[in-house]
């Protein structure tokens, strides 16, 4: 199959600037045949527009017709077969396995989002029905639900370059919404995100979805986000990636005219906190644990555990020396671009030279070209308090053990946590409820708790959430990750005493989609 | 019952900066006799520090002891009796008959937000049990439910002394989240804000809740609340009140390190559109529902009607000379404070200066002193699209009405409209069906759609939307009205793994709350 290589503009393309970006081969440092357009302002002005009007059809599309959007994206992805296998693992450096498993997670993604808006229930429908002869004023026939916000720009990571790209769970969620899609393709894989964008055209027109419903476009600087960001029709925008990079876009999100929300999702250090029965139990289990955790994917993960806190003690000494052996025997692993690489280099070095910081470990192999060597350094308690630079995420397998001199200290260290992805608890049974004071702590700093397991591994359902407060992300209050992450891009709309014909049919009196509804205060599926 | 007029912290006070103000009597102009402090810096510091450490338990709480102190809350502000219903009416120049009805409205919502958290399903539990044998990794246990975002700063408006306010919707909706409040009190009504503070003191001590939960704080200016929402242990702002106003809270706390969301309930001109056919069947009807909408409350409501668009025709003529007589023949009144009646001339003044804007009528009686005239003015369809000063809010007894030429002009009018509240269409059920386009067109310019209604009324229930697209509001994905409104102050949390003693009770295996849960993708309220 022959890649294309031009920005996608709804149904047409475009060569944009004229000028290109290439892909590069982490693992070879060469780069890829195919030169990919970069778009132009023009470009973003149509893109626009064509969103807007795909709009105005796209959200009266049913939920069915979406679902079978969404499906049908999946079926064309898994239809590229070993041409988007092979060019991902080739502008990633990911290995194929891994890029067949994340391929799985996506096209899981779109179909879990098929079901969920054809069960229809998402709406949260509410009726509340007249009493014409209330005292001292009638009360009207009031009915809502939520509907989509309009068009959606997306953002996506270099370190899944399938499930947080091009057809990752941003779009999922946005298209599921109803709202019509704008992708800034990452320039760490230009190839994957030309196959995918590819696979949802095709999927857009085999299912009857209108032009404009999706774009695709090319920049190797920050012009492009940036004026899609800034567009009077964009509505809301999803992006996975660095602090630096998403506060950039809430700031120019919250400078419009008309403010949109951004959902960032962003930086994490992820701290662990290890109690001392546990560690005096199965201190060699967690740390071969936490040594498997840190190394996973050359630690290119937002979940990857980079903090680990424990009170000084026998027991944290026997971990530290279990996972310092392990770290050692790991082996360095290309990571996904050249700005990734330096990153993880000057981060561990500026780590290096904070006060009371000591390296631990490194992996006994040197890194050779862009591999980034796992890495284990310690610090004590006081230095982590004083020292905001202690708490910035290392992009990579890097992991600082912050050794605190009593329980006290511990807890003003958990104190003074940024915002979190995750937080995770070791110990043993009886220690979680003694420590129910410092989990109580935990719960403000983290989107998830995770009690004897490591952070990586981030469960696609429901219950999960994949957020926290910020710099983990910019609002708190939604997922990225599982249905609910839908809720990012819907808003309620009320109708009041609108006669049946108009109403949507989710509000209609007999329920004819069948969905849960909250009908006078009580949940129920049956009609008005 | 004497009035005390202190910053309220906590369970402490404070005399401030030792400055003061004073309420203004509007009818009579005079000063009413207390003065009230104006808190300083360190009362802000203190107050945060006693709502940052309430937090830590009041986050605890059982629902149910959150929904006696609500409804305790209410019962005080009863209590009050006269005092409290002869002292807002004398700082607003409301009539008594106004406030007992916003009384009424007012504890009615503290004890609907009380039964709604004891029904217990607002924290939107959702648990995927785990699958241990699930190949190739083992699938986790994973729990998901709502928790309180922390502290909330809310600032009440003027024009609902009462609902708006103190003990309003926003302060409801905190605390029933488990969020304590802070409130700047509005200068308009130092003491009603005064009385309602005691009531919430009383009621918090009553139901043992923890000292911190509620503070108020008076201020002349903007330093107090600029402080209060730039401080870094607020979580989320509540505001009612001007664009100006809203927006400058909401740049304060996007450009804060850590970022925070702004609920600002800001302008709205609720366009109203008059079909022809209704305008022929019942134009007189129709003018006199609008006449007492847009002078109930001296206009001095966010879903005051203050455009009504309309096609030319013998229709609109008949309309607008039924209008006219009875804006003629309407009462001036006074407005609630000086800034009001002084803004309200100035903007009837500044649309009169409007290329195409012309007065049709005044209220024959002349304004004395603060009160607003009724006026009605019109303009041309083609002046609307071009003059974005047309689409400003007037607050007070004033409404454009906006001839268009023909259907054409009307759409294009709809389209340039920015964010409202409300969005009303006069017609007759068969111009509903033939007009679907444009009624979709309204949907993404308001939270509310109302048919054959006034804007005005604002009915407090789980279906309605007080909210809209910028600048309606600053996040168009919440309500400010009924009970779902809670979800502003909301974050979710999952729990891996997480042993049953340490998960709290709505998530537990048994389902100890009885609340409907979302089960491995099935609402049920059964146990796991």
């Amino acid at each position: 199959m022959e890649i294309n290589t031009k920005n996608i503009i709804g149904f047409t393309e475009s060569t944009g600037t004229g000028k290109t970006l290439q892909g590069v081969n982490p693992v070879t440092g060469t780069r890829l045949a195919e030169k990919f357009y970069l778009a132009s302002e023009e470009d973003v002005t149509r893109a626009m527009a064509r969103a807007e009007a795909a709009f105005a059809e796209f959200k009266l599309t049913e939920a069915g017709q979406r679902a079978n959007f969404l499906e049908k994206i999946a079926d064309e992805m898994e239809a590229l077969g070993e041409v988007l296998v092979q060019r991902a693992a080739a502008e990633t450096g990911l290995p194929e396995a891994r890029i067949i498993g994340e391929r799985g997670r996506t096209t899981g993604q779109l179909r879990m989002f098929a079901g969920y808006i054809r069960e229809g229930s998402y709406v949260e429908a509410a009726i509340d029905t007249a009493i014409p002869d209330r005292h001292p004023i009638a009360k009207p026939d009031l009915r809502k639900m939520m509907v989509p916000l309009g068009p959606v720009v997306v953002f996506g990571a270099s370190n899944f370059p399938l499930a947080y790209s091009v057809a990752g769970g941003d779009t999922a969620a946005a298209f599921a919404a109803g709202c019509p899609v704008l992708v800034k393709a990452h320039p760490g894989h230009p190839g994957t995100s030309a196959l995918v964008g590819q696979a949802i055209v095709q999927a857009a027109k085999a299912t009857g979805m209108p032009d404009g419903v999706f774009s695709l476009l090319y920049d190797a600087g920050f012009q492009v986000g940036k004026a899609l960001v800034g567009h009077p029709a964009t509505r809301a925008v999803g992006f996975t990636g660095s602090v630096n990079g998403g506060r950039a876009l809430f700031d120019i999100a919250a400078q419009r005219p008309s403010p949109i929300p951004v959902f960032a999702e962003m930086g994490s250090t992820n701290p662990s906190i290890l109690l001392p029965q546990a560690l005096h139990q199965r201190a060699q289990q967690v740390a071969e644990n936490y040594s498997n955790s840190i190394t996973l994917g050359v630690g290119q993960f937002c979940t990857n555990p980079g903090l680990i806190l424990a009170v000084a003690g026998a027991g944290l000494d026997e971990f530290i020396s279990h996972l310092s052996a392990a770290i050692a025997r790991a082996q360095p692993g290309t990571m996904l671009h050249r700005g990734i690489s330096t990153s993880f280099r000057q981060k561990t070095q500026e780590m290096a030279e904070q006060r009371g910081v000591e390296f631990i470990t490194m992996a006994s192999k040197e890194a050779q070209g862009q591999e980034g060597r796992p890495t284990l350094a310690k610090a004590p308690g006081k230095e982590f308090i004083n020292n905001p630079k202690l708490h910035e995420e290392v992009f990579g397998p890097f992991s600082l053990i912050i050794e605190c001199a009593d329980e006290g200290e511990l807890r003003e260290c958990v104190n003074c946590l940024t915002g979190q992805l995750t937080a995770t608890v070791i110990g043993e049974e009886e220690e979680f409820s003694a420590n129910a004071g410092l989990i109580n702590q935990l719960r403000e700093k983290a989107g998830r708790l995770i009690f004897n397991g490591v952070p990586t591994g981030v469960e696609v359902c429901p219950s999960m959430t994949h957020g926290g407060p910020y710099p983990a992300t910019t609002d708190s209050r939604f997922t990225a990750v599982g249905v609910h992450s839908i809720k990012r891009f819907l808003r309620p709309v009320s109708f009041q005493d609108a006669p049946q014909a108009i109403l949507p049919e989710a509000l209609k009196d007999n329920n004819p989609l069948g969905i849960w509804r909250l009908l006078n205060g009580v949940l129920t599926k049956e009609g008005v």
